[in-house]
Protein backbone atom coordinates (compact mmCIF):
# COMPACT_ATOMS: atom_id res chain seq x y z
CA UNK A 1 0.00 0.00 0.00
CA UNK A 2 1.31 3.89 -0.93
CA UNK A 3 1.52 6.14 1.64
CA UNK A 4 -1.02 8.26 -0.37
CA UNK A 5 -3.83 5.24 -0.39
CA UNK A 6 -2.77 4.95 3.59
CA UNK A 7 -3.98 8.59 4.26
CA UNK A 8 -6.86 7.98 2.36
CA UNK A 9 -7.94 5.63 3.39
CA UNK A 10 -7.02 6.72 6.99
CA UNK A 11 -9.29 9.72 6.69
CA UNK A 12 -12.39 7.39 5.18
CA UNK A 13 -11.92 5.66 8.22
CA UNK A 14 -12.18 8.75 10.81
CA UNK A 15 -15.05 10.07 9.29
CA UNK A 16 -16.69 6.82 9.85
CA UNK A 17 -17.31 8.61 13.21
CA UNK A 18 -19.86 10.37 11.42
CA UNK A 19 -22.34 7.75 11.96
CA UNK A 20 -22.25 8.10 15.56
CA UNK A 21 -22.52 11.88 15.87
CA UNK A 22 -26.24 12.30 16.97
CA UNK A 23 -28.08 14.99 15.62
CA UNK A 24 -31.34 16.84 17.16
CA UNK A 25 -33.75 15.39 14.26
CA UNK A 26 -35.99 12.32 14.25
CA UNK A 27 -35.46 9.87 11.32
CA UNK A 28 -38.89 10.01 9.68
CA UNK A 29 -40.97 7.24 11.54
CA UNK A 30 -39.57 8.97 14.62
CA UNK A 31 -37.88 5.52 15.79
CA UNK A 32 -34.53 7.01 16.66
CA UNK A 33 -32.47 10.09 16.17
CA UNK A 34 -30.78 11.07 12.87
CA UNK A 35 -27.04 10.75 12.90
CA UNK A 36 -24.73 12.84 10.57
CA UNK A 37 -23.79 10.22 8.08
CA UNK A 38 -27.13 9.70 7.67
CA UNK A 39 -28.15 13.23 7.28
CA UNK A 40 -25.32 13.85 4.92
CA UNK A 41 -26.31 11.11 2.54
CA UNK A 42 -30.22 12.50 2.57
CA UNK A 43 -28.37 16.02 1.22
CA UNK A 44 -26.59 14.25 -1.20
CA UNK A 45 -29.87 12.67 -2.26
CA UNK A 46 -32.22 15.86 -2.52
CA UNK A 47 -28.95 17.33 -4.10
CA UNK A 48 -29.07 15.03 -6.30
CA UNK A 49 -33.23 15.62 -7.00
CA UNK A 50 -33.68 18.71 -6.71
CA UNK A 51 -30.66 20.52 -8.22
CA UNK A 52 -33.60 22.07 -11.02
CA UNK A 53 -34.98 24.37 -7.86
CA UNK A 54 -31.46 26.01 -7.10
CA UNK A 55 -31.60 29.45 -7.82
CA UNK A 56 -28.77 30.40 -9.72
CA UNK A 57 -27.35 27.32 -12.08
CA UNK A 58 -25.34 24.91 -9.68
CA UNK A 59 -22.62 21.99 -10.70
CA UNK A 60 -24.01 18.96 -8.86
CA UNK A 61 -21.10 16.97 -8.18
CA UNK A 62 -19.39 20.76 -6.43
CA UNK A 63 -23.04 20.44 -4.20
CA UNK A 64 -22.85 17.00 -3.28
CA UNK A 65 -19.27 17.05 -2.64
CA UNK A 66 -19.75 19.83 0.06
CA UNK A 67 -22.57 18.02 1.71
CA UNK A 68 -21.05 15.12 2.30
CA UNK A 69 -17.89 16.21 4.29
CA UNK A 70 -19.74 19.50 5.55
CA UNK A 71 -20.32 17.69 9.13
CA UNK A 72 -16.75 16.00 9.37
CA UNK A 73 -15.82 18.60 11.83
CA UNK A 74 -18.19 17.66 14.31
CA UNK A 75 -15.78 14.46 15.00
CA UNK A 76 -14.04 16.80 17.24
CA UNK A 77 -16.57 19.75 17.83
CA UNK A 78 -19.69 17.93 18.01
CA UNK A 79 -23.09 18.59 16.63
CA UNK A 80 -24.17 22.36 17.60
CA UNK A 81 -28.00 22.57 17.60
CA UNK A 82 -29.20 25.16 15.29
CA UNK A 83 -31.07 26.83 18.25
CA UNK A 84 -28.48 26.23 20.97
CA UNK A 85 -27.43 30.39 21.19
CA UNK A 86 -24.48 29.76 23.76
CA UNK A 87 -22.72 26.99 21.38
CA UNK A 88 -23.19 28.66 18.22
CA UNK A 89 -20.72 31.42 19.74
CA UNK A 90 -17.86 28.98 19.98
CA UNK A 91 -19.28 27.36 17.28
CA UNK A 92 -16.34 28.46 14.61
CA UNK A 93 -13.54 28.25 16.82
CA UNK A 94 -14.38 24.46 17.61
CA UNK A 95 -14.97 24.03 13.75
CA UNK A 96 -11.80 25.30 12.68
CA UNK A 97 -9.55 23.64 14.93
CA UNK A 98 -11.17 20.40 14.15
CA UNK A 99 -10.71 20.96 10.55
CA UNK A 100 -7.31 22.28 10.65
CA UNK A 101 -6.57 18.30 12.25
CA UNK A 102 -9.37 16.31 10.38
CA UNK A 103 -8.63 17.68 6.66
CA UNK A 104 -5.17 17.00 7.39
CA UNK A 105 -4.84 13.29 7.76
CA UNK A 106 -5.62 13.38 3.83
CA UNK A 107 -2.66 13.76 1.51
CA UNK A 108 -1.85 17.43 0.36
CA UNK A 109 -4.07 18.59 -2.28
CA UNK A 110 -6.92 16.55 -0.93
CA UNK A 111 -6.51 17.94 1.80
CA UNK A 112 -6.93 21.48 0.78
CA UNK A 113 -9.43 20.34 -1.82
CA UNK A 114 -11.99 19.59 1.15
CA UNK A 115 -10.95 21.99 3.50
CA UNK A 116 -11.94 25.18 0.59
CA UNK A 117 -15.15 22.62 0.32
CA UNK A 118 -16.04 22.72 3.86
CA UNK A 119 -14.83 27.22 3.81
CA UNK A 120 -17.07 27.57 0.83
CA UNK A 121 -20.21 26.19 2.79
CA UNK A 122 -19.84 27.94 5.68
CA UNK A 123 -19.16 31.26 4.03
CA UNK A 124 -22.57 30.49 2.03
CA UNK A 125 -21.39 33.45 -1.23
CA UNK A 126 -21.26 30.19 -3.91
CA UNK A 127 -24.54 29.21 -5.68
CA UNK A 128 -23.69 25.94 -4.98
CA UNK A 129 -22.86 26.78 -1.16
CA UNK A 130 -26.10 28.31 -1.25
CA UNK A 131 -27.95 25.72 -2.58
CA UNK A 132 -26.22 23.09 -0.04
CA UNK A 133 -27.05 25.52 2.33
CA UNK A 134 -30.68 25.48 1.75
CA UNK A 135 -30.62 21.49 1.80
CA UNK A 136 -29.06 21.68 4.84
CA UNK A 137 -32.19 23.84 6.37
CA UNK A 138 -34.91 22.34 4.54
CA UNK A 139 -34.29 18.71 5.45
CA UNK A 140 -34.60 18.87 8.75
CA UNK A 141 -37.74 21.16 8.52
CA UNK A 142 -39.06 17.74 6.15
CA UNK A 143 -37.85 15.52 9.41
CA UNK A 144 -39.83 17.57 11.74
CA UNK A 145 -43.10 18.07 9.71
CA UNK A 146 -43.56 14.18 9.08
CA UNK A 147 -42.44 13.88 12.74
CA UNK A 148 -45.65 16.21 14.09
CA UNK A 149 -42.62 18.49 14.98
CA UNK A 150 -41.17 16.44 17.53
CA UNK A 151 -37.71 17.90 17.78
CA UNK A 152 -39.13 21.35 17.45
CA UNK A 153 -41.35 20.29 20.46
CA UNK A 154 -38.55 18.69 22.56
CA UNK A 155 -36.41 22.16 22.22
CA UNK A 156 -39.61 24.41 22.30
CA UNK A 157 -38.28 25.96 18.93
CA UNK A 158 -40.54 28.86 17.63
CA UNK A 159 -41.78 29.74 14.45
CA UNK A 160 -39.57 32.72 14.16
CA UNK A 161 -36.36 30.87 14.90
CA UNK A 162 -37.22 28.21 11.75
CA UNK A 163 -37.67 31.32 9.47
CA UNK A 164 -33.98 33.00 10.51
CA UNK A 165 -32.48 29.94 10.63
CA UNK A 166 -33.66 29.62 7.02
CA UNK A 167 -33.37 33.17 6.24
CA UNK A 168 -30.63 31.43 3.83
CA UNK A 169 -32.80 28.91 2.33
CA UNK A 170 -34.11 31.89 0.38
CA UNK A 171 -31.06 32.69 -1.35
CA UNK A 172 -30.44 29.20 -2.39
CA UNK A 173 -34.30 28.49 -3.75
CA UNK A 174 -37.29 30.31 -3.92
CA UNK A 175 -39.31 26.94 -4.74
CA UNK A 176 -37.62 25.33 -1.34
CA UNK A 177 -37.97 28.65 0.90
CA UNK A 178 -41.90 28.92 -0.07
CA UNK A 179 -42.47 25.17 0.89
CA UNK A 180 -40.47 25.69 4.17
CA UNK A 181 -42.61 28.99 5.01
CA UNK A 182 -45.80 26.23 4.31
CA UNK A 183 -44.45 23.95 6.71
CA UNK A 184 -44.13 26.05 9.33
CA UNK A 185 -47.55 27.91 8.98
CA UNK A 186 -48.75 24.36 8.92
CA UNK A 187 -47.07 23.31 11.87
CA UNK A 188 -47.95 26.31 13.33
CA UNK A 189 -51.59 25.78 13.61
CA UNK A 190 -51.09 22.39 14.46
CA UNK A 191 -49.34 23.42 17.62
CA UNK A 192 -46.02 21.53 16.51
CA UNK A 193 -44.56 25.03 16.51
CA UNK A 194 -44.83 27.46 18.85
CA UNK B 1 -46.59 23.02 -3.78
CA UNK B 2 -46.89 21.36 -7.38
CA UNK B 3 -47.35 17.84 -7.81
CA UNK B 4 -43.78 17.21 -9.29
CA UNK B 5 -42.33 18.54 -6.00
CA UNK B 6 -44.40 16.67 -4.05
CA UNK B 7 -43.46 13.36 -5.74
CA UNK B 8 -40.13 14.15 -5.45
CA UNK B 9 -40.34 15.00 -1.41
CA UNK B 10 -42.32 11.63 -1.55
CA UNK B 11 -39.59 9.85 -2.69
CA UNK B 12 -36.77 11.41 -0.57
CA UNK B 13 -38.55 10.99 3.12
CA UNK B 14 -39.56 7.17 1.33
CA UNK B 15 -35.92 6.37 1.17
CA UNK B 16 -35.63 8.00 4.60
CA UNK B 17 -36.34 4.52 5.70
CA UNK B 18 -32.86 3.24 4.55
CA UNK B 19 -31.56 5.21 7.89
CA UNK B 20 -33.33 2.01 9.36
CA UNK B 21 -31.78 -0.71 7.23
CA UNK B 22 -29.23 -2.66 9.31
CA UNK B 23 -26.14 -4.43 7.45
CA UNK B 24 -24.40 -7.24 8.75
CA UNK B 25 -21.13 -4.81 8.81
CA UNK B 26 -20.35 -3.25 12.31
CA UNK B 27 -19.34 0.69 12.02
CA UNK B 28 -15.18 1.17 13.38
CA UNK B 29 -15.57 1.57 16.38
CA UNK B 30 -17.78 -1.62 16.67
CA UNK B 31 -20.65 0.62 18.74
CA UNK B 32 -23.87 -0.56 16.29
CA UNK B 33 -24.32 -1.97 13.12
CA UNK B 34 -23.93 -0.08 10.09
CA UNK B 35 -27.48 0.95 8.18
CA UNK B 36 -27.98 1.97 4.61
CA UNK B 37 -27.81 5.00 4.51
CA UNK B 38 -24.61 5.39 6.26
CA UNK B 39 -23.14 2.31 4.21
CA UNK B 40 -24.21 4.63 1.05
CA UNK B 41 -23.06 7.89 2.42
CA UNK B 42 -19.79 6.23 3.00
CA UNK B 43 -19.43 4.53 -0.76
CA UNK B 44 -20.35 8.26 -1.86
CA UNK B 45 -17.40 9.93 0.34
CA UNK B 46 -15.18 6.67 -1.08
CA UNK B 47 -15.89 7.94 -4.47
CA UNK B 48 -14.99 11.09 -4.30
CA UNK B 49 -11.77 10.68 -2.78
CA UNK B 50 -10.62 7.56 -4.32
CA UNK B 51 -11.94 7.25 -8.43
CA UNK B 52 -8.06 7.96 -9.02
CA UNK B 53 -7.61 4.01 -8.78
CA UNK B 54 -10.61 3.44 -10.95
CA UNK B 55 -9.49 1.00 -13.74
CA UNK B 56 -10.92 2.79 -16.16
CA UNK B 57 -11.38 6.81 -16.54
CA UNK B 58 -14.89 7.64 -14.65
CA UNK B 59 -17.38 9.96 -14.21
CA UNK B 60 -17.31 10.32 -10.77
CA UNK B 61 -20.95 11.97 -10.46
CA UNK B 62 -22.48 9.02 -12.37
CA UNK B 63 -20.67 7.15 -9.65
CA UNK B 64 -21.67 8.86 -7.03
CA UNK B 65 -25.19 8.67 -7.85
CA UNK B 66 -25.14 5.14 -8.41
CA UNK B 67 -23.90 4.71 -4.82
CA UNK B 68 -26.56 7.09 -3.39
CA UNK B 69 -29.75 4.77 -4.93
CA UNK B 70 -27.75 1.64 -4.57
CA UNK B 71 -29.04 -0.06 -1.34
CA UNK B 72 -32.98 2.03 -2.36
CA UNK B 73 -34.67 -1.71 -3.19
CA UNK B 74 -33.98 -2.61 0.04
CA UNK B 75 -36.66 -0.65 1.76
CA UNK B 76 -39.11 -3.76 0.41
CA UNK B 77 -36.26 -6.36 -0.54
CA UNK B 78 -34.35 -6.20 2.83
CA UNK B 79 -30.50 -6.10 3.09
CA UNK B 80 -29.28 -9.55 1.17
CA UNK B 81 -25.99 -10.45 3.31
CA UNK B 82 -23.73 -10.85 0.69
CA UNK B 83 -22.81 -14.85 2.00
CA UNK B 84 -26.56 -15.73 2.76
CA UNK B 85 -27.09 -18.54 -0.17
CA UNK B 86 -30.54 -18.77 -0.14
CA UNK B 87 -31.29 -15.39 0.10
CA UNK B 88 -29.08 -14.29 -2.79
CA UNK B 89 -30.96 -17.04 -5.13
CA UNK B 90 -34.55 -15.04 -4.88
CA UNK B 91 -32.43 -11.43 -4.07
CA UNK B 92 -33.37 -10.61 -8.19
CA UNK B 93 -36.80 -11.04 -7.81
CA UNK B 94 -37.67 -9.18 -4.86
CA UNK B 95 -35.61 -6.31 -5.33
CA UNK B 96 -36.74 -5.94 -9.26
CA UNK B 97 -40.12 -5.94 -7.64
CA UNK B 98 -39.37 -3.35 -5.03
CA UNK B 99 -37.73 -1.28 -7.73
CA UNK B 100 -40.99 -0.95 -9.59
CA UNK B 101 -42.74 0.59 -6.77
CA UNK B 102 -39.95 2.66 -5.01
CA UNK B 103 -38.62 4.51 -8.20
CA UNK B 104 -42.07 5.11 -9.78
CA UNK B 105 -42.94 7.82 -6.75
CA UNK B 106 -40.63 10.26 -8.91
CA UNK B 107 -41.72 11.95 -11.59
CA UNK B 108 -41.67 10.47 -14.76
CA UNK B 109 -38.08 11.17 -15.70
CA UNK B 110 -36.12 10.97 -12.97
CA UNK B 111 -38.05 7.50 -12.01
CA UNK B 112 -36.32 6.48 -15.36
CA UNK B 113 -33.24 7.88 -14.48
CA UNK B 114 -32.79 6.51 -10.73
CA UNK B 115 -34.60 2.76 -12.46
CA UNK B 116 -31.87 2.75 -15.00
CA UNK B 117 -28.75 3.88 -12.70
CA UNK B 118 -29.64 0.68 -10.48
CA UNK B 119 -29.97 -1.47 -13.27
CA UNK B 120 -26.61 -0.16 -14.29
CA UNK B 121 -25.34 -0.78 -11.01
CA UNK B 122 -26.62 -4.28 -10.53
CA UNK B 123 -25.10 -5.21 -14.59
CA UNK B 124 -21.79 -4.03 -13.48
CA UNK B 125 -20.59 -3.81 -16.93
CA UNK B 126 -19.39 0.09 -17.18
CA UNK B 127 -16.73 1.44 -15.66
CA UNK B 128 -18.53 3.68 -13.03
CA UNK B 129 -20.57 0.45 -12.40
CA UNK B 130 -17.72 -1.44 -12.55
CA UNK B 131 -16.00 0.61 -9.65
CA UNK B 132 -19.32 1.56 -7.55
CA UNK B 133 -19.50 -2.05 -7.30
CA UNK B 134 -15.47 -2.48 -6.35
CA UNK B 135 -16.00 0.36 -3.74
CA UNK B 136 -19.16 -1.55 -2.31
CA UNK B 137 -17.19 -4.63 -1.75
CA UNK B 138 -14.30 -2.59 -0.40
CA UNK B 139 -15.71 -1.01 2.01
CA UNK B 140 -17.46 -4.10 3.93
CA UNK B 141 -13.67 -5.54 3.94
CA UNK B 142 -12.44 -1.92 5.65
CA UNK B 143 -14.67 -2.60 8.52
CA UNK B 144 -14.03 -6.05 9.25
CA UNK B 145 -10.43 -5.25 9.21
CA UNK B 146 -10.79 -2.65 11.83
CA UNK B 147 -13.47 -4.30 14.05
CA UNK B 148 -11.35 -7.41 14.17
CA UNK B 149 -13.39 -9.48 11.38
CA UNK B 150 -16.32 -8.82 13.92
CA UNK B 151 -19.13 -9.21 11.72
CA UNK B 152 -17.00 -12.24 9.28
CA UNK B 153 -16.68 -13.91 12.72
CA UNK B 154 -20.47 -13.93 13.34
CA UNK B 155 -21.11 -15.35 10.13
CA UNK B 156 -18.19 -17.81 9.96
CA UNK B 157 -17.75 -16.19 6.73
CA UNK B 158 -14.13 -18.03 4.98
CA UNK B 159 -11.13 -16.08 3.24
CA UNK B 160 -12.07 -17.54 -0.30
CA UNK B 161 -15.84 -16.07 0.39
CA UNK B 162 -14.64 -12.44 0.60
CA UNK B 163 -11.94 -13.62 -2.49
CA UNK B 164 -14.66 -14.47 -4.80
CA UNK B 165 -17.45 -12.26 -3.15
CA UNK B 166 -14.44 -9.70 -4.44
CA UNK B 167 -14.05 -11.26 -7.66
CA UNK B 168 -15.88 -8.23 -9.33
CA UNK B 169 -13.68 -5.37 -7.16
CA UNK B 170 -10.55 -6.70 -9.42
CA UNK B 171 -12.58 -5.67 -12.60
CA UNK B 172 -13.11 -2.09 -10.80
CA UNK B 173 -9.36 -1.41 -9.70
CA UNK B 174 -6.05 -2.95 -9.33
CA UNK B 175 -5.06 -1.30 -6.67
CA UNK B 176 -8.10 -1.51 -4.14
CA UNK B 177 -7.86 -5.51 -5.48
CA UNK B 178 -4.68 -5.56 -4.07
CA UNK B 179 -5.70 -3.74 -0.87
CA UNK B 180 -8.37 -6.50 -0.78
CA UNK B 181 -6.39 -9.03 -1.15
CA UNK B 182 -3.44 -7.72 1.79
CA UNK B 183 -6.26 -7.07 4.53
CA UNK B 184 -7.62 -11.01 3.88
CA UNK B 185 -4.44 -12.49 3.95
CA UNK B 186 -3.55 -10.49 7.45
CA UNK B 187 -6.98 -11.24 8.91
CA UNK B 188 -6.48 -14.64 7.78
CA UNK B 189 -2.97 -15.01 9.74
CA UNK B 190 -4.87 -13.05 12.48
CA UNK B 191 -7.57 -15.49 13.06
CA UNK B 192 -10.33 -13.23 12.05
CA UNK B 193 -11.02 -15.09 8.65
CA UNK B 194 -11.12 -18.99 8.33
Amino acid sequence: MTERLGKQLDFILELDKLKNIQRRSYVADSSAHEDDAQHSWHLALMAMLLSEYAKEKVDVLHVIKMVLIHDAVEIDAGDTYAYDKEGNVTKREREEKAADRIFRILPEEQAQELRALWEEFEAAATPEAKFARTLDNVQPVLLNDITKGRSWKEHDVKADQVLERNRITREGSDVLWNHVQCLVDKNQKLGNLK
